[in-house]
């Protein structure tokens, strides 16, 4: 039998899932603002069929799928498993409804279940139980991401929780110093589960280092706008410098101004901007801008991981579904490194279809450490690896600055 | 007080469009798979919109508006009107919901006809009101394509009705022949409705022709396409022959393959192609090659109206949702012609707001003449304009062949 | 024996051709700053394609082409003929160089020379010559257009000629007034070429009309920029308003404004705007837009030809490369008319390759009418019909305007 | 006074371009087939401007530059030197000509030259001067990049250089080994040139790792294709199977096959395809999918730097204008490295203008390094990063292999 830890934590994040959409109108189930958006309904599916297709159908002899068209329909990437529907046109389905994936979800759900049941200490299976409930996790922040988009899209703004956002205190930057030497970073615990990606275990050599212990905050990026950062050529990647004109970007995604007045909406509404809050939804080319205005750097994913390990380790503390600290160990926001996504050395993908998992999407991507608010309380590691393009922005990203001792 | 007949005929037609509604999930109402197809909730709030802005607006005084969000977001194009939502985002809104436009709708029709219950002999609001009305006969027709076209771009191919087609009889083809001189077309009636672009009533001058009086059919088509049609570049207009290499055409829209069998997608489900049907859902690119394939031409607008008019009337027999007969009196499918649509001689807009409803297209479009199956009852005309781009083909269009005489 | 005066004409549109070019530095003949501009030597080399693939390999047994990679490279157009190089794409060659050209040229008119000296009463091949000079002298006007665009794409905005423009006098508007009836136009004159589309001549019956006989003048024009025309969306064609939109139109093409002063670039250099002189370089859309705003119209191309045959004849005025006069008379300039490009009642295209000529353009344009300063004189016609798309601007485009009497 | 050893080099690598440049035809200098190949006359241009911007106008006192139009024309993305030319534009204009931007030469070259025998011993002139010669010395390279591209777009392929390439000599393949260790790479030499990003010089740690000696060559990638690679998709990252896909990508540039023979377009003309010789004109996502086909790598930056500084240093041995060895440590093609080009640590940029040189590229680019058959040869060093965006394939760029050892 399996451990019931493992059944626990997989009912667990199942119910997790679907708590998140029970908030959502059947509307906001459909619609697919910009192509790296998904459909709510679209998320609900495919962690299913990530349990049908990955685990049903490998441990159960001619099994019988729920719905052919299913498999292509919500295969995300897998070109190892068939041919998939086109990302960026997932809006434009209206079937299967709502219902159907809810029904969809619970016999999938329990099949899982009697899977594990039936199965005696399959470590195999373990295992890739273990990555469908990571990958569910992964899913959970993707959720209040693509919420937070689509309700945003609306010119009513919809809150998607009621609740008040509290004013955040005031915080005092400190910097933490680091010297010169050989550290290690990655993962490599016999115990707990980590991404390919995230290993091996490797040595790299650091430089001396700083690191603010707190993040940029809404107040120190308005003086950035208002120095007309977004203006000054010389601050910016030169990519980065296109994708501002071509976007005609003037502030972080969310922000606008009524009456002279800058408000940014969140899951929990519009709110006044809050100058003491963390600046949050930056891109990369932002959150780099920001620091040569500063005169200073982000740090690398090495850096920040050493930071954080010197630590013991990363907590969350949010209750609400916004930042509520600038304390970059609190896991509020993911925190841009200057560090391209690429192979650790001696990097290996997992074995079979879940090779396509991580390593595929290694180009033209930078690291993010530390987890933010929405990350489900199991996902978060000093080792973790998140990544996105380097002008994305609609993931809760921060920035946290770095700077050479030397 | 206004007419009896206009109230009934005001609450008929808004009955209908939530008629035709009743059948979809919500999920249906939301979608938009391409620029120029609308989500259905988009067309329950656009007519309501009309109302509330072209009628109720304008002759109550001081009148606060039902949310002044909606205000832009379901005015369609008309710029006098104020900013509105850019056409190709409709499918981005999860909000207003399908419950909150319905209460929109009931509130806006019950102000209308309370309107209409305290006004005397109001000539100007009955002229609104009629116009109103055949505004939503309009939406009503674009109902019926677009929901074909949100279905039909699920896999699933689920059927709007479920009734089943008929097979369709065969039919002898014949000519109907005009000898040449002054004809005359166009609308003038004092006692019926028209669009502005119907009138004025004006003289053309005709050299002998004649008209086919049945639709190109399925069977008909296949031959042209059996014959590699799609693939003679002198059968083709040069921006038709653009447009089929560009998006790799090889058969009418909703014509699919499987098995060495011809099917089509209809509101009534996936059907095995009936060669004695008409061919429909062709682009006037399509009507064109293929009348150019047969050493044929399409008819002018103006040798339709004159062909129709000999018959005294339109009318309309299908009592599916796709067509029964390929008798082009028998208002089965919009019938393309040759004719640019162009202002008649002596044009004159509506007044008002109202004068960018019809003149402003008339730019790069074809008529189109007779109705079809999804038009309603009351919007018949000989003189009736239909228009759409050479390459557009998701409305029930279908093939009628002319000659000439000398 | 052929005609001496053909074999004089076309010596003389051959030498034209050349004489355009002589003023060009090399690098001027290769570039293609935007795809609707053709670099000057893919004219001449596809000018002398017509003659090598639609007479010389025609009219001689076994022909051997002068370069196998000419008859795909200057082929502008004629599917019937092969494989053609994009259009878009004529501005990547660098090979052949002029100089090679040139000897093309130089040899296949020879050849033809010859071919016209040893056949005799050949009527087919007199036809087919009559139409290669008739093509050529279309290019010729190309050419100066093509020149007029690349030169001044150029920053340093070099003059084509150095000669001053005169002022031009100031003219009174008058109004010339047609009565309601049925006239006659179109061409089928036993003598004189025309092209396949200015046939068969035909009825038309038209309402009382009047035409303004000067042109716009750049003076009129401007008042409808001060008027802020160019941002009043009711006065435009839906399609005419996305384009001003999309490509922030603010004046006729070549116009531009340097400390507070208007000027336009003219085949003679930069130009201070002169008032009295008509205004030149606009899209259908904005002289479309300009009636519109004077409550007026264009007339349809059968009134603009009732019009010019009421004067007996067209007349080339100009001396200069830029227009000299506001007489509509004095084909100074084309006249957009509102009439779409469509096939005359009973039109049959050229028969063979050359059937593409014209035909396969009927789609998405409008008729200009009258012919300009860069029109080579033999080419004038009360009947000929020039067509561009709506938005095209670097052609000499004027406006005149027509208005109702009923 | 200048060191003449400068002065020397000055006017060598001035000489050099012009030669470069003397094969040419006009024609050949003014196209731009895609906007990543700049038309040889505004490299010409180009490398003058940097000289009157960055130097002239700094140490002339008033300076009256040659012409301010070429100030924006020729400032390639120095956004802290004023507007300037779009990059994608550039073939769009015909001036000035060839023979006006030789004259900007010779009077530049002239003036520097001036400016040199009239300072002594100025440190900063030698320092600007030095990064002069380095800059036209790229340009070097990029004209033999952009001529090949250029004439390569010409149907008629033509030779560059009429010279007989020579076949090449099968090469074994051996494997170099690296155990665990701390190393150090990047430049820090008092004495010699180098760009800002090689620097500081700084320790790596590697793990144990091999580098295959050898540069895959056109016959082992022949194997690839013809097992299907590029049908593959898991082979592929993700954006490289995009690309693929969206780019029809079947070969590496300047491949094509003609009756069952592969050939390649060189700067020699056309040539069979040498099985021995090494692959070129690889994109990143080519070389990284053949790699991971072969189960193998490309070796990291600091691999690479490693492996060359064990064997001393790069040298140039090839006499054509093609790779005429295999020998990776010969610097016949440029290696692909899987290390995205970021800064080193402790990364400062240039001061001043220059400072847009390399830093603000940091971005989704990968490094090369090696050299090639076209750098010029004062521009080899061990520690050089060369950098192109992943699917960028028209320089000179090779394939070598790397392994772990553990």
């Amino acid at each position: 039998m399996i451990d019931d830890h493992l059944v626990k934590r997989f009912i667990e994040v199942r119910r997790y899932t679907e708590s998140i959409c029970s908030k959502l109108e059947i509307e906001d189930f459909v619609v697919q603002p910009v192509p790296e958006v998904s459909p709510p309904k679209w998320h609900l599916a495919h962690t299913t069929w990530f349990l049908e297709e990955l685990i049903i159908n490998k441990f159960q002899i001619n099994y019988d799928f729920h719905d052919n068209v299913f498999r292509k329909l919500f295969n995300s990437y897998y070109k190892g498993l068939g041919e998939h529907w086109l990302q960026s046109a997932r809006g434009q389905l209206s079937r299967p409804t709502v219902k159907e994936i809810y029904t969809y979800r619970e016999i999938i759900t329990q099949k899982i279940l009697e899977l594990m049941s039936h199965q005696k200490n399959n470590y195999e299976l373990e295992q890739i139980i273990e990555l469908a409930i990571n990958h569910e996790e992964q899913h959970i922040e993707l959720l209040y991401m693509d919420i937070k988009f689509i309700l945003g899209a609306n010119p009513s703004l919809p809150a998607y929780d009621e609740m008040i956002l509290p004013a955040i205190a005031n915080a005092t930057s400190r910097w933490e110093f680091f010297s010169e030497g050989l550290y290690e970073i990655g993962a490599d615990s016999a115990k707990n589960f980590y991404y390919d990606n995230e290993a091996p275990k490797h040595k790299i050599f650091l430089r001396p280092y700083a690191i603010r212990t707190t993040l940029v905050t809404n107040g120190e990026y308005l003086e950035f706008i208002e120095s007309n950062g977004y203006e000054i050529p010389t601050l910016w990647l030169s990519k980065g410098l296109d994708w501002v004109k071509n976007n005609n970007i003037k502030s972080p995604l969310y922000w606008f101004k009524e009456d002279g007045l800058w408000y940014e909406f969140t899951l929990h509404g519009k709110q006044l901007l809050d100058k003491s809050a963390p600046v949050t939804h930056v891109s990369y080319f932002e959150a780099e801008a920001y620091a040569r205005w500063k005169d200073l750097r982000l740090p690398t994913e090495g850096e920040f991981e050493i930071y954080s390990l010197s630590k013991k380790n990363l907590k969350k503390t949010s209750t609400f579904l916004h930042p509520e600290s600038v304390n970059t160990l609190d896991s509020q926001l993911w925190c841009w490194t200057q560090s391209s996504y690429s192979p650790y050395p001696g990097y290996r993908p997992f074995a079979g279809a879940v090779g396509e998992y991580n390593g595929k999407f290694m180009c033209n991507q930078f690291v993010l450490k530390g987890g933010c608010f929405a990350t489900p309380s199991g996902h978060y590691r000093n080792t973790y690896r998140n990544f996105y393009e380097p002008h994305q922005r609609w993931m809760f990203s921060g920035i946290v600055l770095a700077k050479d001792l030397i």
